[in-house]
């Protein structure tokens, strides 16, 4: 069943009866005069469509269905699988970045006990697409992922950039050292303990994406720890909704300074999506710099901050790893939290990190797992997506699909 | 006058009365102990300051003043001269990338007849720190500035990013030629008319910050336009409540397609801070892919949408340009929308471009004009800070500081 009913198309698929206004349906009309047969974009913009546009006709074409608009006469064919995708409904319109497309997480739910800590072995990871493709999935879902077996070499962080974007030069370089230095610039360069801390709140985009390659371990002591922040924000939220509204309606100002840099960001530690959707976490005190709002606000957010803090810190909220030579740590910056106990200098300890991004991570697991949203026109000689690279992703049961293309 | 009140600090600055909170003082205390003398950054994190923290004390000692807190006895000493700079009250707490912080604009304020076009000479930019204070000050201030007798040679638009921060490496690579192509993946490889857009909105984080290098000038057309986004938000706003509204809470997925790429994002075309200002805006028609809202979300959006791109669109808002070889555009990519024109491809029209990020531009630019807020001990032998690289930026008559560090 096919009709036009208020203007807009009305669609039998199945059980369901799907809405569609007219705007929408001409906004996306596939044929080579609205979208570019080449590159997927739109020809028109969306001044070029008339004003008080309605479906003056819909035709079931079998496969198809054609739609005629009132006042231009313009002709839209839309498949029916491609509307039926598509379909209008409760649906969030978030891009798979908040907390409902993650997995949250405490430690007890991934630890080696359980045998569901996100791991994958370098080697097999170039090797196999599907083991790159779980080894990307598990950063966007879980927050990040262990390489195992890369080469301790300087430099081979970046390669595992390279895998799967393209890396975030900052004043620290393409990639940094770090080691205990002689006159450090930032506390990441000594050997004291480092309490969880997302990595370079002064920076505005932050970093989404920060790998942490072992290339030589401690003698005792520069354990890893890994938090989830998403997961202690919801509890938080849950526990104490007034300490979360505070935490997210504060900005709160970071900054960085060395002879050659003065970087300042103000953000909540708490980032919510345009629905209120947890999208962000950005907590780093030694790098907070002094909050100049009314005393009142002042003392409101020392109040949450330090609530927040404890809870951040609670052991059972800490996924303990020790990276041994060869580790290599990705993770969203965004939302994972890492720490590190103090250690001693005698074994020279010296991780390499770099910093790349979450949304090349993502389309390079997308082009992995091909399949993309865009209307099809029903011809042939298509220049994308039809040539899926690699096999699609194996099912993992029980875990919820982060990405969300 | 110098005592504590209330747990707090209470102090006389001129003809003012500035209050303190415990923790505050606390929180930023500059001694060895609290804070690295090396880095600047803190020792102690929040949950070692004891809780119910008061002030038992102040002493007044000249240009000193020394706080001691109960329960634990630790003295802080603060000069009166940073406890007045860091007075609280009633600033917003934002970092200098809102509304708030910046000279909005119509081409009207800012053309060639007025003679307040930002713009400066490459080798004088290269020469002058002052110079180049004022170019990059025109990126936060007004959201861009036109360099030029940049030599069109390929290439150099990296040694312009090169000047002020990182380049942002994207699947398009370092640099992008933006010229006619036989099998485009993108519209801007072709002779088309573009209107107002800002870059990647299928990226997050987005580039801030845009460059374009003109190379060679089309023989007829391919003329650029600014629109400065922030001021037309402003001005939506006091027109329209409602479709502003609408606008700042409708995620819009943005997304691109070609053979190894797969981006997608979802954003509000215009997003605020924390605190309800304007903080970027993201439109770009042709890369926008269906919304998947209900029904009424989605009439009412693209009632919103049309409003806002007519806006856009008006010709009192655009400013234009005409690049010639050797012109070098720098603009903020979260504020300014660009367009180009159609263009006869007889000319071979060919610029640059690359990515870069507002946070490093913004770095560079208060390194040049130093001066920090981090509470400075009472000591010698600093290492960070005390050798300002440049003279003083020049004042600059009737125009706001758009960088606030």
């Amino acid at each position: 069943m096919v009709n036009c009913s208020n203007g807009g198309l009305e669609l039998a698929a199945g059980d369901r009866l799907l809405r569609f206004p007219a705007i929408w349906l001409r906004d996306n009309c596939p044929c080579a005069e609205c979208l570019d047969p080449g590159s997927g974009q739109k020809l028109k913009d969306i001044t070029d469509i008339p004003n008080g546009l309605v479906v003056s006709a819909a035709e079931d074409a079998g496969e198809s269905v054609l739609v005629t608009y009132a006042p231009d006469r313009h002709v839209s064919t839309f498949t029916r699988s491609w509307l039926a995708a598509h379909a209008l409904g409760p649906a969030d319109g978030e891009d798979g970045r908040t907390e409902d497309d993650k997995e949250l997480w405490l430690p007890a739910d991934l630890g080696p006990v359980t045998g569901r800590l996100p791991e994958e072995s370098w080697p097999r990871y170039l090797a196999e697409p599907a083991a790159r493709a779980r080894a990307l999935g598990a950063v966007l879902r879980l927050g990040f992922v262990l390489l195992r077996d890369v080469p301790p070499e300087a430099g081979l962080v970046l390669d595992v950039a390279a895998s799967f974007g393209f890396v975030r030069e900052t004043n620290y370089g393409r990639l940094f050292d770090v080691r205990v230095e002689p006159r450090p610039g930032n506390l990441a360069y000594t050997c004291r303990q480092i309490l969880p801390h997302t990595d370079n709140p002064y920076r505005d985009p932050v970093p989404t994406v920060q790998l942490l390659h072992c290339l030589r371990a401690a003698d005792q002591g520069g354990d890893t720890g890994l938090v989830d922040g998403f997961a202690a924000a919801t509890a938080l939220r849950a526990a104490d909704a007034r300490t979360f509204d505070v935490l997210v309606r504060t900005p709160v100002p970071f900054g960085y300074t060395d002879s050659g840099t003065e970087l300042r960001a103000s953000q909540p530690l708490i980032q919510l999506s345009p629905r209120g959707r947890v999208r962000g976490v950005r907590f780093n005190h030694r790098s907070a710099r002094p909050l100049r709002l009314p005393y009142a606000e002042v003392t409101a957010f020392y109040a949450a901050y330090r609530r927040w803090a404890e809870l951040l810190g609670r052991p059972e909220r800490q996924l303990n790893l020790r990276l041994a030579p060869g580790d290599c740590l990705v993770f969203d910056n965004t939302r994972i939290l890492h720490a590190r106990t103090a250690f001693a200098v005698t074994g020279r300890r010296h991780l390499q990190g770099c910093y790349a991004d979450l949304d090349g991570l993502a389309s390079t697991l997308a082009v992995l797992t091909r399949g993309d949203d865009l209307p099809r026109p029903p011809r042939e000689g298509m220049a994308r997506g039809d040539e899926p690279s690699s096999p699609p992703r194996p099912p993992r049961e029980g875990i919820r699909r982060a990405d969300r293309s």
